[in-house]
């Protein structure tokens, strides 16, 4: 019955399909093995955040990844 | 002044304008009832989610409807 | 499979037990209602706020209520 | 460390990539004034709602924008 | 840099200190395994929800347990 | 209209009643700046979580601090 929610930046540097499948997967697996929680009743979703919508360290993550390159 | 979000799958199980407008007169009216709230200050968001972004039972929704296909 | 949350000012205005099971199970049917949603897998959380920790029009709760005292 | 969450209307009354990143810097900011919070791991995300998914009054925004138009 | 939020059920389901710490590893890791998401800024948040607050199937999880008891 | 949630540690860390009546007022204030967005309908929640349930670097904040004690 848990309910688990994941924010990660989007964009260019959005998860695969398959590595989406991946943190459903395993997040539901961690609470089952952690907590005993049913994997029937646990859901997850993934938020994909754009990168001009993301901040750290009072910046936008798309200001910080121009910065770099 | 209540907040309430609602997260249901979209893409090609999205609500339409009219079921989003439904949900929203809906539960706004539930809490005037059950708990007296002003409806002028309650606020209501609807998140619609990817098939990929959401999971159940350890698996993404867009899986579980390709099984069922 | 929807998920929804509720929040709501707490303290001497949170809701009965009652009051939040009305809540549920309204918002629930709403979803099985309006969206054809399984109620099986729909799953409500409320969040009672503290009305220190509840903000409208730039002032707490707490505040707003003392002064219409 | 603290994580914040602005949601705000999007579609045609989206913030600017300017607002945005003005928008993560106050409030990063304004946690470093009142909590002496570190701004380096302090986390903002912004959430640009569609206006048929915005309610308030127990109306979408969209809605009550084409009345007022 | 990702932010997670994971909800169960708290009072005397509530997860001990031991498995929060445990939560709070796993899901860090998840994300460093799968997107190779830095620990450092990677930020967990675990809320504890009472059974009363909780529903599934359009009732609370103190009704359902007590129903079962 | 927009809604904005704020979290931060809480317990030995949590702000007092007049710190958080200057992150309500502060960032409403930052958004009808910004945005030009309505004090009256902005809504404000903050969130006190507890040592033990907020976790960064892999590690819950409870064990970092007494880490550094």
């Amino acid at each position: 019955m848990p309910y688990v929610n994941i924010k990660v930046t989007g964009g260019t540097e959005a998860p695969s399909t398959e590595q989406k499948a991946e943190l459903i997967k395993g997040v539901t697996q961690l609470l089952a093995n952690v907590l005993n929680k049913n994997p029937a009743t646990t859901i997850v979703t993934i938020d994909e955040v754009n990168q001009d919508n993301w901040g750290i360290g009072g910046e936008s993550v798309s200001v910080l990844r121009q910065r770099k390159a």
